[in-house]
């Protein structure tokens, strides 16, 4: 009888101590690995690792760009992934001619061309005998020779472009334009002047955008020299990858549009310059002079034309355009850890490798860090640990061709992706200023974000003893409404956006940046062109690359703990306050047109009502998460399923799920300019039925399955 | 010592025994409350509910299939379901006008009309003080009278036009057709009437399509009246649902296209009528003999006009339409069994409940079928039984109407059920013949069919002691190549459409019906006529109800194997063999074509290979599974989710998901009256591609999930 007792004494204890025991144990052993993760990640390392990955210009389709992806995935593999493979994709990249070359001339009565644009940057020093450096181009520019007036459009906007025809009465139909980059991607620059009719455009860097006050141009400081260009694509791709492919994966069975049907592929020549050359173009503009916040910094009018005036009277413009599209073979490198529980679940951490030349900071800083995360992981691997899901490293070819690497993978692995990926966070750019972090997430990341900033010291000299959440803290307050670090919405631009956009998985980046309230340049002085080396960095941006080491430590941070977390460390309370926030900043704008919004019946009512329903399903669901019983693994899973899907939306529905409304604040824009208001005031309400819709639907998500 | 050992074991037997021992008894309880769940249903009961929900017409949006709708509600409730909603929405449906009927004349040369069509069916005996007996009509028809001579085009395909345009060169513009009910939907018949120029389309029921040989006509026996019409909707909506909420379910707050912009709404008059009224519209017609295969079986001579002869000589036809599109409030009654283990995984037995009239077969024979399902569930879950997985069941509203109720509730859910439904079983009419069973569902369902099908007894006088299965394939065995009851894939035309085609959900479809071999007449006789009632079934089609009786024990079958079964009861290889089956007659197909096949450079091989790929991978999968930790919950949901997903395909895809390639079958059926090879092949080409990549997706589905 006594034995009996024991025996079921014995049995009772087993049954109930095998899940709920390892599981605290689990935790435990979680956070003394994340711990040990952060520590491992090293400025030192990541030093070594950018200087190795810049020596050469690695552009995509190149076969440099294919020795990196090699030894990247030779040395994952010795740091102790499971796998590391490289997976290829043949997509259409746009290279100049290498026999004629690109350039824009200013041409006389007679027909000569007396004045020509530099055919490449100076070269840094150091880098003299380096081959292969692409000269500034325009990729996917259309090849041609168009001549003709030139007129400036300041940034080229749809505003800058309505200013120049309805106030300034300039029609720029068969013209040539030239607009300053910035504010704005240069796609839609492009797209602008294509709708306006220009036959070509001309984009420059205008110091007031591209250079910082009191700092010297590169190698003495970190401003762009008159000589320096700013490479990039001038695609309309909407998220598309590979314009002949959209839709699917550019494997070798896959159909191809003919290159005249291709995605976003811009119709007139482009080219860009750096602003010692456009002095020469716009010096002898004539026409109204511009109102001021039309005029850049340089010592020139910048008149509107068209044409030029005095001795440049009926002189035009030319542009000599001879960039070829070309089907070219580009590689990603995968690597993975598997999960121990749920391998089908799946994080990932991805970047791009290929650059226009070096890529010091774009996207080296960035592909650095990913490279010292993987050593850390693996480092933590041979200490036995092993994530609950698994981990999916990334290492994106063609990003600066259109993000194609990214989106090549997420159209062939789209299925699989919305069914199992938990999170994306993207690996660009490291830095991009060097006063504090910026982050850019899901609103159901922030949480976790200030939670791992927390365990970050701050790289800055002087902050010891901080934390990286007191020193951005300390210097980019949210707003006066939340005593926190501010965190800014998702927008576009990098290799999220396949990932976040249309497969709906919760994403997010982080980077170090400049003081925005005082440094006023489009992105850094130097992007996209030849002076974005490895001493730019070690020079100036980060010389202990501790906040390279900080950024490393936040974005692997969150992998770590969205790979290993029992229960997703996703927050949906702050889904709810941020879906409130958008619906009050949207109906405000909608408000400003009162006469109107009551004409068209127009009402909020609806996204407001949804938004409530959102914010009670969620603190719901967090109640429910308190009394989740934590041993049984199959109400883990539907809890975490839940939080997992809860930023899903179909492809066909509203794109950003309830991330923000950017159909409504489109069609509210739009009105100010709209030809036939009542159509546009029927496409808010259009817009305002769908978002209230993809929010009753995320609401669904959370409420209890069943 | 000896305690602490015996306190071990104990603790060891504990630790052990807790899953495994509880898994095998759960799965013997199961399969005893299978049995207990089938023979539960009993055909005395299905009379009975046939009876009570078929005494009064009860048209989409009419108050009498609320009253239906909210009677079920409560049955349900009584039988013991969880939770039982009713759940609305506002749709467009269409009613002829109740002052102006609508209906058919001959008008003379002085503009009188010597004919009329019949403005009603005669009413079936025991029903003459019936009100609200809609009058045969084409639901959605354009408004109108046109008037003009008549053209006969036998069953309006696409072939028949062609063959009276090219081969006897007769042109219908501007011309009323008259074509016969049969081999398509009536809405393409109407499309292609559109297409080819006609002003106005009637359609009738010939008897060589509406009348079996030696039946006699209702009330006698089973075959079409001579005064019967056949009602229908002549909607091309593409699986939209409502007409003017397409992608979006049509709640108070959603956003309507405007009437002009509706989904498939056809621009001209249609009107359907009986062979009786036929017969004066044909007789006196004059122009060319048609072939034999053009030819019904009235006593006219069938010839194709344009326009009438002799003493008709120069009359016209008329259409008065005076048809009314309306926004009306539908109601689908969702009941649901919370699942025990897996509360988030959805299997769901969906049919409809408006009829036409009384829906003595359409729909009331499925949903009678239903219920009886609901009450054995019921009584079920009063024994203690609860399924591992939710069940959910469905009495859709205004499917006669577009397949509104289903598709409005798919768009609602849409989000969940691409996460969340394991398997769909639609109910519509459970009887259409007496003869067998007839079974059309996704590939990997296959298996399980015939499972259920062994364990239910063969429904014929005479063969009481064999099985439905042993019974089935006796009367319908598949081909020479396979020794097993034929099984067809899903095609279109009933409620499963939005949760098979949209969202990729494993579905099935089982009724009873006739002997395609011998029966050649169209669906049954009096289909969508006032003489479905519930005498047709229980003096001719089902006496015992015996019939019904076994589809709803293999209906319920199905959805309680699939909610209760710890691993799911798919089988992936016979997906692959379906696979293998439809490239190899595809590839027939375009190889019927070898020169142009060459000429455009279409090759089948990524297909074939893809498929390859795809074989390998069910295999895998299935020996793996051999090895699978069933006391794993965490491992069998891993599982089951690869089940659940492998036929998934985002919609931007090819919607049918491997299920076979409508994409390249389309493509290669154009080609022959191709205007433009270069571009049939073309899109040949692309189909393929999307083919490939749509199967080689499924596999990655199947493989091991890192």
């Amino acid at each position: 009888m006594v034995v009996m007792a024991i025996f079921f004494f014995g049995f009772i204890i087993g049954w109930f101590a095998k899940p709920t025991h390892s599981e605290t144990e689990k935790q435990k052993d979680s956070s003394k690995f994340l711990k040990e993760f952060l520590e491992e990640m090293k400025a030192e390392n990541i030093k070594q690792h950018l200087r190795k990955f810049t020596q050469l210009p690695h552009l995509a389709g190149t076969e440099q760009n294919l020795k990196y992806a090699e030894q990247i995935q030779r040395e994952w593999q010795e740091f102790g992934l499971d796998s590391v493979d490289l997976v290829h994709y043949d997509v259409l990249l746009s290279y100049p001619n290498k026999t004629q070359p690109n350039y824009i001339s200013i041409v006389d009565l007679l027909g000569n061309e007396i004045f020509n644009t530099s055919l490449a940057e100076p070269v840094p020093e150091g880098y003299e005998d380096i081959s292969d450096i692409v000269p500034p181009y325009s990729a996917f520019s259309a090849k041609g020779q168009p001549e003709a007036e030139l007129v400036y459009v300041n940034y080229g906007r749809t505003e800058d472009f309505f200013q120049l025809q309805r106030e300034m009465g300039i029609n720029v139909t068969g013209k040539i334009v030239i607009v300053r980059y910035g504010k704005i991607f240069r796609g839609n620059k492009v797209k602008n002047a294509i709708l306006s009719g220009a036959k070509g455009i001309i984009m420059f860097s205008d110091p007031a955008d591209y250079c910082a006050d009191g700092v010297q141009t590169y190698p003495k400081g970190w401003n762009l020299p008159g000589g320096g260009a700013q490479r990039g694509n001038v695609l309309n791709l909407n998220g598309a990858g590979d314009p002949l492919t959209p839709g699917y994966p550019a494997k070798e069975y896959t159909y191809r549009s003919k290159l005249e049907e291709g995605v976003g592929l811009p119709k007139i020549p482009v080219h860009p310059i750096g602003y010692h050359d456009a002095i020469y173009l716009l010096k002898n503009m004539g026409g109204p002079i511009p109102p001021n916040n039309w005029k850049g910094a340089l010592n020139v009018s910048y008149r509107i034309g068209p044409g030029f005036i005095d001795d440049y009277k009926n002189f035009t413009v030319r542009l000599n355009i001879h960039t070829n599209n070309q089907i070219a073979r580009i590689y990603n490198v995968i690597g993975q850890i598997r999960g121990a529980l749920e391998p089908d679940r799946y994080v990932i951490l991805g970047g791009h490798r290929d650059a226009w030349v070096f890529g010091g900071i774009d996207p080296m800083s960035g592909a650095a860090v990913v490279h010292e995360t993987v050593r850390s992981a693996g480092r933590l691997l041979n200490n036995g640990w092993r994530p609950k899901r698994t981990i999916i490293f990334a290492s994106w070819d063609a990003e600066e061709f259109g993000l194609q690497g990214s989106t090549e993978w997420a159209e062939d692995n789209a299925k699989l992706l919305q069914e199992r990926a938990v999170a994306y966070i993207n690996a660009d750019s490291a830095i991009e200023g060097m006063y504090t972090l910026r982050v850019d997430c899901t609103p159901s990341l922030h949480t976790l974000v200030y939670d791992i900033t927390r365990q970050i010291s701050s790289p800055e000299e002087g902050e010891e003893n901080i934390s990286l959440y007191e020193s951005w803290h300390k210097r980019d307050n949210w707003t006066n409404n939340r005593d926190a670090p501010r965190i800014s919405k998702l927008g576009s631009g990098s290799d999220f956006e396949a990932y976040f956009i249309r497969l709906g998985i919760a994403s997010g980046r982080a980077r170090y940046t400049k003081d925005k309230k005082t440094e006023r340049y489009s992105s850094y002085p130097v992007y996209h062109s030849v002076y974005e080396t490895f001493e730019i960095v070690d020079k100036f941006y980060d010389p202990s690359f501790r906040r390279l080491e900080a950024v490393a430590r936040v974005r692997g941070g969150l992998i770590f703990s969205i790979a290993d977390s029992l229960v997703l460390p996703f927050n949906v309370n702050e889904y709810a306050n941020s879906i409130n926030m958008y619906a009050l900043s949207i109906s405000q704008i909608g408000e400003r047109h009162p006469e109107q919004m009551q004409k068209y019946d127009v009402s909020f009512n609806s996204l407001f009502s949804a938004a409530a329903n959102f914010t009670a399903a969620t603190s719901d669901f967090h109640e429910r998460l308190q009394s989740l019983n934590t041993a049984d693994p199959l109400q883990v899973r539907i809890v975490n399923d839940q939080l997992m899907h809860i930023i899903f939306a179909p492809s066909s529905h509203n794109k950003y799920a309830g991330e923000s409304f950017p159909g409504i604040y489109d069609a509210l824009f739009d009105i100010e300019n709209a030809a036939d208001p009542e159509k546009s005031w029927d496409e808010v309400k259009r817009q305002i039925s769908i978002a209230s819709f993809t929010v009753h639907a995320a609401a669904m998500t959370l409420a209890s399955a069943a």
